[in-house]
């Protein structure tokens, strides 16, 4: 990595001469890792120029250092630091560490942190049922790379400027049309904050929520990210059971009651991970409780475009008209989780304060990315990719299907879902599912037990199986390692 | 912005004809704004297709829209929202605003925030004396664009696929090859967090080191935008006073006394908005406090590229030893503010607990982005522009200077600064320098007042001059409506 200026400080108030100083902070560079062996030193004249020096006090610095035995070479050739070190090797105190010469410790104590748990990823060559990525190989990349760069050059200040907390106006623009048409919500652009996938959607929103004392309801089985955005913003998570209709509103009620309740963080559309839709009273029954106890509802729309059997649900946002709804979705499952795009329609109130939070965490959303993906939509791409991948996953969900059934049979308790990009299923009789998952793994397929949704942290008799991300031949060989792992 | 699947919930079990209920709900979405006056119907095929209708059901409540006024047009060229509406336009309900008709009140209540303060932006055709800003005229935009296509369709799955929450391993090899030469760092890959820019590094190290009740020292004058950070994330702000040798350090012994000091926050290199570089026996000092009353050094690098006069200074953090330092830098102002990278390095314990903090921010960095800049600097053209940039904005300092002598003379006193992107000057003898800055941004000049950068918001006899993003010729200009303007 050539071409950095090396930067010294010496003193030019000491009595040691310059050309000294020099060596002895170039040896203790190499001492302290700074310098590693066979690195090539900067130029003699280039460091002259960067520190204000003869050049002549740098060469007799730089032969001090060879005959000191710390470095190798001459002026023309270069000169490198000595592979094998006069001393036993670098020195080191106890306070540096071996990732390179940060202190391993603080000086300072840290506050406590709730426990955060970490996905596992598997190795290579794993055939992943994932937790609804979508499939890369059917990106645009094309017209994504086309997107940028028209941007970058015809664009270049707009893009590389400060801009809007609130995310660029024309991709706000286009997300309200779209929201618009797919999940009848009339806002406007001005309605609409961009964020960096729904997880900062959700980090935002538990920022502009909760009080540390303040309790979040969440639906368990669930998703643990968003439960840990509201508690490291100091929220107590309480659970809300679900059945067959999804989360058990009415026990809002008595949660409300019992608890300084700020919010329900819920995934109406296709519950995750137990891809149920909210029925019709419930969903009517919670706005009304939202309203009269004063919570706010944080709907996270994760996958709405990918909903197979006509009859579309619309979302609990586009019915709210008391402002009790913070309707949370993403582009990061219909394009690629790399391209971090979420979006949050609000209330102005809480609109506003999410987005001067926003402002103080990243200042604002990535200006070339954001203006790509206006662009995908101005141009109907990213409608049409929508489309195509709603068919492909479409036939992949009744390929795996149909291979659970002819591999597991009623030993596999299968819950068709009507959309999402995952199959929820259940052990009969019930079995070590954490085992099952541990020895599929060996088999070169991984899945999601149960347990990973348990607010509860004990083990479930569930997989949950993403299909998105398989073609139909992957699936079928996926099912059939399966088979061969179960307990 | 056509293409998009319209999404409508129907009740096949009402007794109402679905005719009716179709005609009655697009009836509805007009009067609530989802459907705008001119705007055109989705086609009655694709229609029924997403509703699971059939074709002569759609047909039939097209046709009774029209009967009743709501539409215009016909099936063959298509069916368009009435310009004027049957009713003396939407109803409104008290809940719904003018901007969309997403409630304007939320139905709970907020937990209070700290007041924020947004700088305003100046209107276009002002010459903008900028809080630091590169000049974007500089930025070398095609050899960015060139990598970030490279990356997109080379390294495509890699890029748009779920990754590190530290950054692109690359990136982070890259920036730690940066720090070990010009500044000092032993840093290895390991070592470096990658951030959106320096807010998020802030935002996450306030988060991190931060108990409500806890207080975080910062200097003052200073950055308000970081005390924002720690203020949201709980801290009280202390304020650390300066004076010609930057800030007053020792005071820290009597603050920590008197609170829970968690940290101090400050700009070294170049104080901002000073210019002062503190003090070498002050940065000893420092560190021995840090270490002896356990308190953090969050160290603001900002500007480090930009240091004029030979005899670099190095940061605290490559002397110290004891894991005091949260060492924070960014790109931003070194590419583009619109290309938001900044990095922590940082102890093993505080730098793993921001990363966890910030997957549950935004998962993780803008991969694009973050493979493009690494291109940029193994190709050594990150190296040349700040070489550019530098000898650029050495010539604009001298070039600001002598122009303030030419206009003011005695009346500015100026401290010329060995480095940064901007001058600080004093009004002599002190004027109103807000009415100066208004009468400035008449005349078709801005610059910062001293008041902006003020913990207790109260007026002071300075001015903030970024020269950074204007060139001679507009320095030239820019100074001379100052003088105009000045009270």
């Amino acid at each position: 990595m050539p071409g950095w200026d090396y930067a010294l400080a010496l003193d030019r108030g000491r009595a040691t001469p310059l050309f000294l100083q020099l060596a002895q902070a170039l040896a203790e560079d190499v001492r302290r890792g700074r310098l590693k062996p066979g690195e090539r030193l900067p130029g003699t004249r280039r460091l002259a120029a960067t520190l204000g020096l003869n050049r002549n006090t740098v060469l007799a610095a730089y032969a001090e250092l060879q005959a000191q035995g710390w470095t190798l070479g001459d002026p023309a050739r270069g000169t490198f630091v000595s592979p094998s070190l006069p001393e036993a090797g670098p020195k080191r105190s106890a306070a540096v560490g071996r990732r390179g010469r940060v202190p391993t410790h603080t000086a300072y104590d840290l506050p406590p942190l709730p426990p955060l748990q970490a996905d596992p990823r598997p190795p290579p060559g794993v055939l992943v049922f994932g937790s609804g990525v979508p499939d890369l190989r059917l990106v645009p990349v094309a017209a994504l790379a086309r997107a940028y760069r028209r941007g970058l050059v015809r664009r270049t200040r707009a893009l590389l400027d400060y801009s809007d907390a609130q995310g660029l106006p024309r991709l706000r623009a286009a997300i309200a049309s779209m929201l618009a048409a797919t999940r009848g919500l009339a806002a406007s652009a001005d309605d609409v904050l961009v964020t960096r996938g729904s997880q900062m959607a959700l980090s935002l929103a538990a920022r502009a929520l909760v009080q540390p004392g303040d309790a979040v309801a969440v639906e368990t089985l669930g998703y643990r990210p968003a439960w840990d955005a509201f508690r490291v913003a100091g929220a107590e998570i309480v659970p809300l059971a679900l059945d067959a209709e999804g989360a058990q509103v009415e026990a809002l009620l008595e949660i409300s009651r019992r608890h300084r309740l700020r919010a329900v963080y819920l995934t109406p559309h296709h519950q995750y991970p137990t891809m149920v839709t909210l029925a019709p009273g419930r969903r009517m029954r919670l706005l009304e409780l939202a309203r009269a106890r004063r919570f706010a509802v944080v709907e996270d729309d994760y996958d709405h475009e990918f909903h197979y059997e006509g009859r579309p649900v619309l979302p609990l946002a586009s019915v709210d008209r008391s402002g009790a709804v913070i309707y949370v979705g993403t582009l990061s499952k219909v394009l690629a989780p790399g391209l971090r795009l979420g979006y949050v329609v609000a209330p102005e109130p809480v609109l506003a304060r999410m987005t001067a939070l926003r402002g103080l965490t990243d200042s604002q959303g990535d200006l070339p990315l954001e203006s790509a993906v206006a662009e995908l939509i101005e141009d109907g791409e990213l409608q049409r990719h929508v489309r195509r991948a709603r068919r492909i996953y479409d036939q992949r969900r009744h390929a795996l299907l149909a291979a659970l059934d002819r591999r597991f049979g009623p030993r596999l308790r299968v819950r068709p879902p009507a959309g999402g990009v995952a199959v929820w299923a259940e052990a009969v009789p019930p079995v070590d599912v954490e085992a099952w998952a541990r020895r599929a793994l060996a088999e070169g397929v991984s899945f999601q037990p149960g347990r990973r949704f348990a607010l509860d942290g004990r083990p479930r008799p569930f997989l949950r199986l993403g299909y998105a991300c398989l073609d139909e031949a992957e699936i079928e060989e996926a099912v059939r390692r399966l088979a061969r792992s179960r307990p």
